[in-house]
């Protein structure tokens, strides 16, 4: 029996750019945004579960790629993700990725999808879910500072899960907050174009700081934030950066994803490796506490972990399929006897 | 300027399992596995420039997933391959993979290629310029005892690579050596069916083992084994799968890739974990000394080691990129500005 055509199981879903942005626009951003975060909370919840192994990351002169894989026991995920600040100057992405599932019982991948747009989403649902859990009761307004990649998706994300109505937008290159301001016109958000960041945090409870320097920055000093608001740091995500200054961690409840990663990555590797933080996923089960006061500081130390990547790649594979929006990719080799891969190739040698 | 294309960089050449055969045919089977033992033997004799992380595994009750990165400095490679034993009574491969190459310099990934096939041919091609350097000299006859998914890639790579002219073939199960003779039947070996071990080597000079019990099996036993003969030994090559006995490897040289991992899943782990054992790549380079007399037993104890699947994948880059043979895939994210991600989503949405 010759069989040249591949099996289902040897044909692994692939969503490519443009699949994952039909996807986005057939859901629809913000229902997409309130799934994410949905899938994300749910595997928060059952943090024991997965196999938290580090990334594995291999340094460069100019960057770092990694892999980050993680398990729940009956799927397998990684994401490959790579960050080259420099890239920007000859028209790159800083960063780009991709991720995989498979099937833990038979180790054949089951979802191969593009992660560069998919990442975006996910660190953006990821925040909004974190400040559902501590920002201030109806919080209303937003300070975005730093308008590249990351903040449309921020706003959004914080519009559709936290109820967010206004983003005040600062950024160093005035560029960026005209990109960032056009591309919320249409948003339902009131947009705010700021010429500071003291300008932009005023009446804000939530504070999101995203910016890009890899070096020790300090976006926002300690003068700057008053008691009650909520800071969703985003930009201090791997060694040697970071954008808050240390006064401003010594007055906030500090919250992280998986405490041995973000010492290293996050904020807090400007402070005493015992400072004490509070895991996300047991705020979430309500072994611990969040926002217990008005007038206490929040902060989400944000530097992104694998079972984020996990939910959303989960939250895709049960998209894609519903939508149809992927390519079968032929990414497996499928003999019709497991033994007889030699007569599979020669076979399409005949053929 | 509103694109939609996805540039030349954001599109990353894959190499489906159709692909691969189509290549391995316009290439020609021996051709590209002497094609691909040169590559290897590049790569072994540059070893110190390569990024030696061990495999990141993830365990589970029927089979592991393992992450196989490297990087010589300018390209990046990893394997994604599982190992699952029970899986070939379902119908499926006990083992897949897929490998990728990144430009270390930007992160951007340049290569996407199935590996379930090339795996089998960078394992034979290992073989081969191994033996190469330790078999006897004017080795015509090899004992196959194993006769599944390896043993044709085994037995073609010895003859194109070392000049074997004979293969004797012996599995436990005699529909495996049908299988594998039938397979063989227009190489150009003359191949001999056997019924048993013992048979199979009489008059062999290297002895290929190959089986693919996940236990301490004994394939060998001790006086089974002359002197003189290279024993390339595949088939152990995790923690509990063994397949010789350990009398034959104290009287064996051993020759490994990586002692680190070998002595972890290789033939080794039976012995003292301070066995002398030589580092293949310091023969090749003239460090260290082969074969050194007639009446010596050499054993190869492979296991597979990431360099060789870069080794593969940079020689898979060239052939495709020379034969055309691959799809452009739309892997990555790629927006006119880079900063402006959330644009391009938008623009894909009014298109």
């Amino acid at each position: 029996m010759t069989k040249l055509k591949p099996s289902d199981k040897a044909l692994v879903p692939f969503v490519s750019v443009d699949h994952m942005m039909q996807l986005i626009h057939t859901v629809g951003l913000e229902p997409m945004m309130q799934g994410l975060a949905e899938c994300i909370e749910t595997d928060f919840k059952r943090w024991e579960v997965f196999d938290k192994t580090p990334r594995v990351a291999s340094h460069s002169a100019t960057g770092v790629i990694e892999l980050m894989p993680t398990s729940d026991g009956e799927v397998y995920g990684f994401k490959y993700v790579n960050g080259h600040p420099d890239n920007t100057k000859g028209g790159l992405q800083t960063v780009t990725a991709f991720g995989l599932l498979a099937d833990v019982s038979n180790g054949y991948p089951v979802l191969l999808s593009e992660m560069t747009i998919l990442t975006a989403m996910r660190t953006a649902a990821t925040s909004a879910l974190v400040a559902r859990y501590l920002a201030p009761k109806d919080s209303k307004v937003m300070a975005m500072i730093g308008n590249g990649a990351q903040s449309e998706f921020q706003s959004i994300a914080m519009k559709a899960i936290v109820g967010i109505e206004e983003v005040r937008l600062y950024d160093i290159d005035p560029a960026a907050t005209r990109k960032c301001a056009a591309n919320l016109a249409g948003s339902g958000l009131r947009v705010v174009p700021c010429d500071s960041a003291e300008e932009a945090i005023l009446g804000a409870q939530i504070i999101t700081t995203c910016t890009a320097d890899k070096q020790y920055a300090t976006i926002l000093t300690d003068n700057m934030v008053g008691s009650g608001v909520h800071i969703n740091a985003i930009g201090g995500d791997c060694p040697g950066k970071t954008e808050l200054a240390p006064a401003i961690l010594h007055r906030s409840d500090i919250f992280v994803e998986f405490p041995e990663q973000t010492r290293i990555e996050g904020e807090i590797q400007q402070l005493d490796a015992d400072h004490p933080v509070t895991e996300l996923w047991q705020v979430m089960t309500g072994q611990a506490r969040g926002r217990t006061s008005d007038k206490q500081i929040t902060l989400f130390d944000s530097v992104g972990f694998a079972i984020e990547d996990f939910s959303a790649l989960r939250y895709v594979r049960e998209k894609a399929a519903e939508t149809q929006l992927f390519h079968p990719l032929d990414l497996l080799a499928d003999p019709d006897d497991p033994r007889d891969l030699f007569g599979m190739l020669q076979r399409a040698g005949r053929a």
